[in-house]
């Protein structure tokens, strides 16, 4: 089987996704349904077109043999995939492109590439999946430093050691999702961890982002299921013990998640894994009527507290549910589902089935009986769902082509103040949608819930103009965050912060963390080579 | 009600716990057991026998009214309730007293006191409920200091706020367990956190400490609880926000929990609440002969791994068994249950005992129905343990009385390591037993349990020598936590650090975290008052 290189500039690889035909037919579709008849579909850039900036650095001799300044690498290399991302690459623009990116093949390469840049004043960047939606990955370092390495750790890619009695597994930080399974699937194990960007991100990347997965219930985000780390900082190894649990001062793992590369690069992690389900349960149940979405919200909470644990629990606003193919717009959908390796499910989603009528949802009366087949999750509402889920990266490069803003974002609020929190974001956004667009579109599902509150995740949609793409989804997108922030949410959920969502994070995060944070970077990575501007200054 | 002082060298208040006569009855069964018809029980101290060392400092004018050097409160506030601090106490050695006490009223009496300390170069010593057993609330901070504050929050004692809808609660740092859940009671709300300490700790203890609570699995550490945490650095607060979830950045609170009080002192936060049970489900297991303990364990590891989650889930090895009363020595016993505020629980008690059976374990057939009244909880083995759970800290001040070693310490290891490891510690632990004290006994039970292992919970009991009962724990103790640390546990699962296990929490952590965490505490705590000697030095 040959692969097909990456996109440098978008999402996949390339000759995957949408067809120049089905280009066209959606920026028809989008025309018509925006009456936007102008539109049209820009070209997808050639690397042959694309200039770069002259590299400021030459990589060292020793390390001459992982490293490259091929302009391919370092287009590739110049942005995560945000819709920012994207209308960059497609207009050629390459300006913050790394000097020359670096491919270490064990920890030692790590931190000879560390002292490197250390010595040479350059800024490393570490790139797992290059999946970063908040400038996570993008070298925009500033004066200070020589230039930029973009360390990719790809070639970390191994499954090193696999522990059946515990379920866990010893493994490099550079792998990617689909290759992650693939190791553990002969021994029918596990990390049921797929992230929207599952295919192309890696675990490394995910630790360093706290990023969130299938699990809608109870294991929302990675963090959990991180059982020991072993990181790469300027100043040293810091390898964590594996354990089940430790109460032996502030965790060391904790400390290290969500630091997005910033205190040091995560080399290998031990995760702990779960059996591969054989029983599945699910259910896609309508909320409608004008308050179908708040009634919806109303289940969710219920089954939230519940102790049931579902693993999908997504509800789709009824915008959201016409737009994956989940529905036809007048209802709210909840999909619903339990899986295990160990049980029949079938009083679990009985006593779900319950909570979720109990606030007018409606579902076929033997719908949600335990099934022992794959197709289980795919099919009906869960499996259109599903399907848009995993294709809307790629529509999002053809959207982008036709100068529609696409972006989403998300946050997580407490029950008691979601109504108006949602109400108010939905306004500030609709209303600077309508401002900067005119028309457009505004979504929300959750992805993830607790026994405390969802996480509501926004989709925008909406014609923009071919040049103004940025500074129309930058007015929304600070109009959204704003919001969220006035009304007591999170700035990001699961996309992490990066440097985009500094100015947002830094008013949420507590000024005497903010201390506490710069102190451990400095002690850590003294002369501040780590991911410069992300997190922070 | 008038309440009883509380005891100033032992557990509990004066006049609870066994009386003279039970005292006496234990102490002939010791003697019997043991062969030692030489123990005696010393009297309890009397405060006016005490002599305590002159206070170096004198309480500031302004902060007069909420500070005492009262030697009763002083001798009180100088120790945990440790055996070694227990035995301290009972010969009437309080050379570490704090030199006065503060009680303040609000976060701004701490903040003040916080500025004293620093001023005055005097060490601050955040206190609880003093149930530390790790040295943690001990003012053995050295020459480097004018002298040592205990600041006991006991006056933060209140529920600020309920949010019912979300299920949680604003609640200030000194409450102590029965006053936080009176006050949660009539919303139909609890927290569900219920150490052995529970009547004399506190929540903002709980939080500095990760405390280890009720729930045998999933919420195993009071970590998982905390929303959102208010806390007084002498250089500010920190206050994060209350949020179901959130993946901005590393964990503002994850970053606190486990502080011990050498970063701030936590005097508020919102807490995650659960309904009250109505539901609840529970049986005891025999696991019978030579090899009980292991099929128990074999039984506890499938059971963690079916995403039941069962609310207990104890397996007490032979000796636990009938120490506890729960068992007459000849089998290891699961007691095993769940609980609900929502549904029914046979569906999830017949899988169990199904894992159970599978490992030879035997119940009666009709076990484990489910039952809608308190009485399931305090029947048959799970009651006898459950009182002999809240009685063992009144019965150690009896065992110390009579010199006998009687001390626990507890860990946590995965499951591939577990049977080498608890015959390692059990090996240890045992020599060093007879070595020191020539007979006695060590028992092991699992206090909480994960998918990836258990944390084993080890009890001694030995006949000791008055006047050398500190030197003959301190060898025991020595020689487990030298097995344990290199067998691959934690030092630590839910006892906390203190200044008494620094020697092997300082081997465990990793440099680059050691080296990061005393730059955060410089950066707030830069005149290195707070609970100095605890986690660094």
């Amino acid at each position: 089987m040959t692969t097909a290189p990456r996109k440098f500039w978008g999402w996949g690889r390339e000759g995957e996704g949408p067809t120049e035909e089905q280009a066209a037919g959606v920026l028809r579709t989008l025309a018509g349904h925006f009456g936007r008849e102008d539109l049209e579909l820009a070209p997808a850039p050639r690397i042959d077109d694309v200039t770069l900036p002259e590299p400021r650095l030459a990589p060292p001799d020793a390390l001459a043999e992982i490293c490259t300044r091929e302009p391919l690498e370092r287009a590739s290399h110049t942005y995560g995939k945000s819709f920012r991302d994207i209308v960059r690459g497609l207009r050629g623009d390459f300006a913050p492109a790394p000097d020359f990116v670096a491919f270490p093949r064990d920890e030692g390469e790590v931190a000879a590439l560390l002292d490197w840049c250390g010595d040479a004043g350059a800024a490393a960047i570490p790139y797992g999946g290059g999946s970063s939606v908040c400038g996570g990955v993008e070298a925009q370092v500033g004066d200070r430093f020589a230039g930029a390495v973009s360390i990719d750790l790809a070639r970390l890619d191994r499954v090193l050691e696999i522990d059946r009695s515990s379920r866990a597994a010893r493994i490099q930080g550079g792998i990617y999702g689909p290759a992650l399974e693939d190791a553990l699937r002969p021994e029918g194990l596990t990390l049921r961890h797929f992230p929207q960007s599952f295919e192309f991100s890696t675990l490394g990347g995910w630790i360093a982002t706290r990023s969130g997965g299938h699990y809608a219930t109870l294991y929302t985000h990675i963090d959990d299921f991180v059982e020991g780390m072993r990181t790469i900082t300027p100043t040293g190894v810091i390898e964590s013990r594996r354990l089940p649990g430790s109460g032996a001062g502030p965790s060391p793992d904790r400390w290290l998640m969500g630091s997005e590369g910033t205190l040091g690069i995560i080399v290998e992690a031990w995760m702990r894994l779960q059996d591969r389900p054989t029983f599945r349960a699910s259910v896609s149940m309508r909320f409608t009527g004008e308050d179908g979405f708040r009634r919806g919200a109303q289940a969710v909470r219920a089954l939230s507290q519940t102790g049931l644990f579902p693993t999908n629990c997504r509800l789709l606003d009824p915008n959201e549910a016409q737009t994956a193919g989940a529905g036809d717009g007048s209802a709210a959908i909840l999909v619903l589902g339990f899986e295990s390796a160990d049980h029949g499910l079938d009083a679990w989603m009985d006593r779900a089935l319950e909570c979720c009528r109990d606030a007018g949802g409606d579902a076929p009366e033997d719908a949600g009986r335990t099934r022992s087949d794959e197709g289980a999750t795919r099919e009906g509402a869960a499996g259109a769902w599903r399907q848009a889920f995993l294709n809307a990266p790629y529509l999002r490069d053809v959207l982008a082509r036709a100068s529609c803003i696409s972006e989403t974002f998300e946050t997580a609020i407490t029950w008691d103040r979601f109504e108006s929190f949602h109400a108010d974001v939905m306004n500030a956004t609709e209303d600077a949608v309508k401002r900067v667009c005119g028309t457009g579109r505004v979504a929300c599902r959750f992805t993830h819930v607790y026994p405390d509150g969802p996480a509501p995740y926004y989709t925008v949609l909406a014609p923009g103009r071919r040049g103004s793409e940025l500074e129309q989804w930058a007015e929304i997108k600070h109009a959204a965050s704003e919001a969220l922030l006035a009304a007591g949410g999170t700035i990001t959920h699961h996309h992490a912060v990066g440097r985009d969502f500094r100015p947002w994070y830094d008013r949420q995060r507590p000024d005497g963390f903010a201390r506490a944070l710069r102190a451990a970077k400095n002690e850590l990575d003294p002369a501040g080579i780590l991911n410069p501007g992300v997190l922070l200054d």
